[in-house]
Formats: C-alpha cells, structure tokens, sequence
C-alpha cells in the first residue's frame, strides 16, 4: 500500500494539497493535523489529530510507512516569534524527529521516503538591496526562519547518508490565504487582494514601493506536488531549491487589481507602513532562480495571472 | 560567584584551556566531561563526569549559573559520521539543550551567559578551487559539520533574541594532538608532526601537494579565551567567526620540520593518498578573514612559528 501523509493537513497549502493528490494519485492519505474542520470525504483518507511535537501522534501518522510525506505543518513566523518554545517544539524538534523517523523507518523497511519540506524565504533574513541568487548567504532574522533553515541542514544530512529523500522548498508569501487567517506577518500580501476584491476598504501597513516575493496558492501546489515525483539523482546535496517566485510591489499589485475588478480598487486601500514588517516582508529585491526553473520549478507568470490564480 | 563552565574539559583543547583559564582568570571553573585523568587539581574547580547529553549531568554542571560557557565538547567526525545518533544526540541536541539552559537561566535570574561554540570549517563541506571567501557557502559533506552549522544557527536566534550572548568560531584541524588520539579525519595533520618530531616514519594519508588550514593548540586557547570576553556588540547577526588559520601544504609543513628538526625528516614521510580524507581535508584554498582579523582573532603567523607552538 503507498501511502501519502500531509502534515499540516488542514491549513491553507494542505486542504489544497490535499484535493490534489486525490485527484492525481491512488494512494491512500494520512492527514496530520490539530484538528479537521470536516471528517475524511473518502475512505482512502485517515486523519490523525494531535500535535506533530507529541512523538505518540507521530508515530501513528507514520504507521502505514509512507513512501511519500509533505511537511507543511508549521508555527507561523510572527506567532513562532512571540511563543519561542512553541515554534522550537514545532518548527525545529517536531521536523527534526520525523526526519529520525523516517531514517528509523528506512533502516527497518527498506522503504526510503521523499520527504517535501516546505521551508521558507525567511531562511535569508533582511535582504540589501540588489539582486537575489540562489546561493544567497542565509542569515534569519526570525527564528521561524532559523528553524526552517536548521530543518533543510537536517534533512540534506539524512539524504546525504540515503536515509531519506528530502527535497526542501524555500516557499515565498503563498497568496491569498482566507482573510481570518492570523499569525503571518507576510498577512498583507493576502488581505489587499481580498479586501479590494470584495470591495472593502484595507490599510496596507507596507508603502506603496514595498517589494515582495508572490505565489499563488494552485502554483505552490504544482510546485509541492511535482517534488513529490521529481527525480532526485542530480539534486544538490543541499536538497534545498528557492523556489521561482514573482517580485512585484504593491503598486503593481494595485494595478493588477485594477486592472481586474475597477478603478475603485485604488481609493480603497490606504498606507500606514510599518517599519519592521516592511523590513522583514516588503524589500525582497529581484530574484534568479536558473537552478530551479531548469529542475522544472515554476513560478505565476505575470501580476494578472498571480491574481486570477490567487483568488480563483 | 562568576563561574566559568567547560564542555570536553578533560580533552585535547579543554585541558589546555582550563590551565589557562586557571592562570588568568580568578573565576571558579566548573569542568564537564565523561571522565577526567586526574582530580581536581584546586578547589577552584569542580568536575561534572557524564554525558553532556543527559539533562541531569547538564542541569548540574549549569547549577552555579555561569557568566561564561566554552563549549568545546564534540564527537568528533569520523566518529560521528559512524555513529550517527551518537553524533545526533551529543554534537546537535545535547548543544541545543544547553543552549535552551542557559535562555531559561537568563529568563530565571538575569544572567545572559556568553556562549563560545568550537564550531568547525567542516561546516563548509567540501571546498572547490579558488580562495575561500567568510561568506563561502555552507554545505556540510559530514553529518559532524552538519549539526555544528544548526547548532550556530541556533545560537545566532538565541542571542538575537537577547537569551544568550554566543560567539561562535570555526576551528580548523588544531595540531598537534597526542599520536594516541583517533576518531578525527584530520588526524594526519597532528601525526605528520608528532611522528616525524620523535624521528619515527610517518605514511600520510594525503599527498604531498595537499593543502588545510592550520592552527596550533596555543594559538587556538588565545582565540577561544579572547572569544569569551570580547565585546558583541559589533557582532555580525550570525555570532559565528571563521578564526584566521594558515593555508599550508603537506610539502611546506615538511620543510618547516626538516629546518626545525633535520633533513632525514624527508625519509620518514611516505605518502599513501586515500581520497576520501583528502577530498575532505586536503584540498583547502586560501582563506582570507579580514573580518576576524580586523575583530581581534589571529593565526600562528607562519610555518616555523605553528610547528613550534604546536610541539610546545
């Protein structure tokens, strides 16, 4: 039996993930999470509730001995920042003991597993200006983000020894999450295309010229899924990619916006920057990801498709 | 009471350390190690025996809530790369527990103990030609230099976090250790010395062109001890500091011995190159620290002055 198990399950990026994988594979899915907001649809998934840090509710995810997982179970960064021991337990120690499992896993069955570890931008801290290459010096200035990074070492490691079969993803802002969702300082990035879409009037607490780094949520999703199938044999022994990604200002969100639902979009919003999430989330300069768009990585295209994807 | 705690008392660099720290400081020294060769030599010192990754052992040896922690204690990399959760448990999570220790000590009584880290340059993985830069990437060929890059990643989040005040530096090979001594890759660098000092032959595992980064033990107690008390305010967000070393070869170590000791040194050493250990630590490139140099670290200077501190 091929197993599937999605941690973080039930999230933004796991319900999607989700239907997904139902609908392109046969594997049967175990689903990690805190809670489900509904029951399985389908027999061919179980749902584990818990926490990943407890060893018991991890052990019992990983009993059908997946050949596949997809870590995206996380502490968001603003709420890792203020709870530390929550986001140490989660982000590092709970990544960290199921990368053991699988080793553990590996050496008893036979079965090696692929491993997505979705890791994110903030692996490089505050970004001078000038263009990003992949081989970016890392320096996190969250410790969501130091985390992250310590996971993608631990699970090169594993690799490295043929334990597992990692491949770690450096996720960007995934837009646009639901506008309840809390906990992301990157949350603007989601909330001005919400709020204008539906017409509502929105403080965007980064200026106008502020940069960021755009994904919609169906292209996070291709990207997850196909490294879950890719080949590994010439991946780098980082087994870490930066994932290609839109760089694009409010401004040209605005337009965009615009451009989709009306020229009132642009006295609806209105600026009120914060200094430290413009620091952390809004001057991400361009980046080049020859590296990963050659591996078969992809980013939304434009701005107009970033959108009609992003709130599809 | 300002007391000083050293992981890996009882080894090649601690034992040297506390006799320095004994002889410029007036602090008490609490030593941790799994066994000690001798007793406590004065009653300034108290000795801990057992493992560092025993939460007992490492609550008792932080009992005096020291103001300074070295944190020397490591398996070292052949060995770790043998024994993985041996390495897994002492050289990552028994240093993350520590550092978790001291954060809590800080929020308990106020004491932001400085932290010195014996990293390693095995955090760099394998180097490829030309000279190597303190911003070269970080990509661990040995789970050793894998866990030493997250336990430096954990510390630099701690003290940005204001819960610890670490300096983490790089070691490179340190000569020259006892001839007795294994479990290190780099141990031709301490042999080469040791064997060819007491006119015994010597087959060295690289070949003579092979190159590595050279410190002697006394030059490495002054960088460590200067570690302990410098300033951090200046600090760069990583803690971290890849100490200056010397870029020598096989060949320029064998003449630096032949001037110190006689030219029959050129017929003790035979040469039988095994890839692995020269792909790892035989093949090093200039490095080039102005920013270690510039905050107060140093290297041996040349040749002669390395081998003769190292045999001091």
């Amino acid at each position: 039996m091929n197993d599937i198990v999605v941690t973080g399950a039930d999230g933004f990026v796991g319900r999607a993930l989700v239907a997904h994988l139902l609908e392109t594979t046969s594997s049967t899915l175990t689903l990690l999470d805190q809670s489900f907001q509904t029951g399985a649809s389908t027999p061919r998934i179980r749902q584990v509730r818990g926490s990943l840090a407890d060893p018991q509710v991890l052990r019992q995810a990983l009993q059908r001995h997946p050949a596949t997982v997809y870590h995206l179970a996380s502490i968001p960064g603003a709420l890792a920042e203020r709870e530390y021991q929550l986001g140490y337990d989660v982000n590092l120690q709970a990544s960290l003991a199921l990368a053991q499992q699988l080793a553990e896993q590996h050496s008893h069955t036979g079965t090696r597993a692929r491993l997505v570890f979705a890791s994110s931008v903030a692996v490089y801290g505050e970004l001078a200006a000038g263009d990003v290459q992949e081989e970016h010096p890392t320096v996190p200035a969250i410790s969501y983000g130091a985390h992250k990074l310590m996971t993608e070492i631990a699970l090169a490691d594993l690799s490295r020894r043929a334990a597992i079969d990692a491949v770690s993803l450096r996720l960007p802002g995934i837009v646009a999450r639901p506008a309840t969702e809390s906990g992301h300082g990157s949350a603007f990035m989601s909330l001005i295309m919400r709020k204008l879409a539906a017409g509502e009037p929105y403080v965007c607490p980064v200026p106008p010229q502020a940069t960021a780094w755009w994904m919609s949520l169906p292209c996070c999703i291709a990207n997850l899924a196909y490294a879950g199938t890719m080949s590994t044999t010439d991946a780098p022994l980082s087994r870490t990619w930066q994932l290609p990604v839109l760089t694009l200002s409010i401004e040209q969100i605005l337009e965009a916006l615009v451009r989709r639902f009306g020229p009132q979009c642009r006295q609806l919003i209105s600026y009120q920057p914060d200094e430290r999430i413009t620091a952390l989330f809004g001057r991400y300069a361009r980046l080049d990801t020859p590296a990963a768009l050659a591996a078969g990585f992809r980013h939304d295209g434009d701005a107009d498709q970033l959108i009609h994807a992003a709130l599809q």
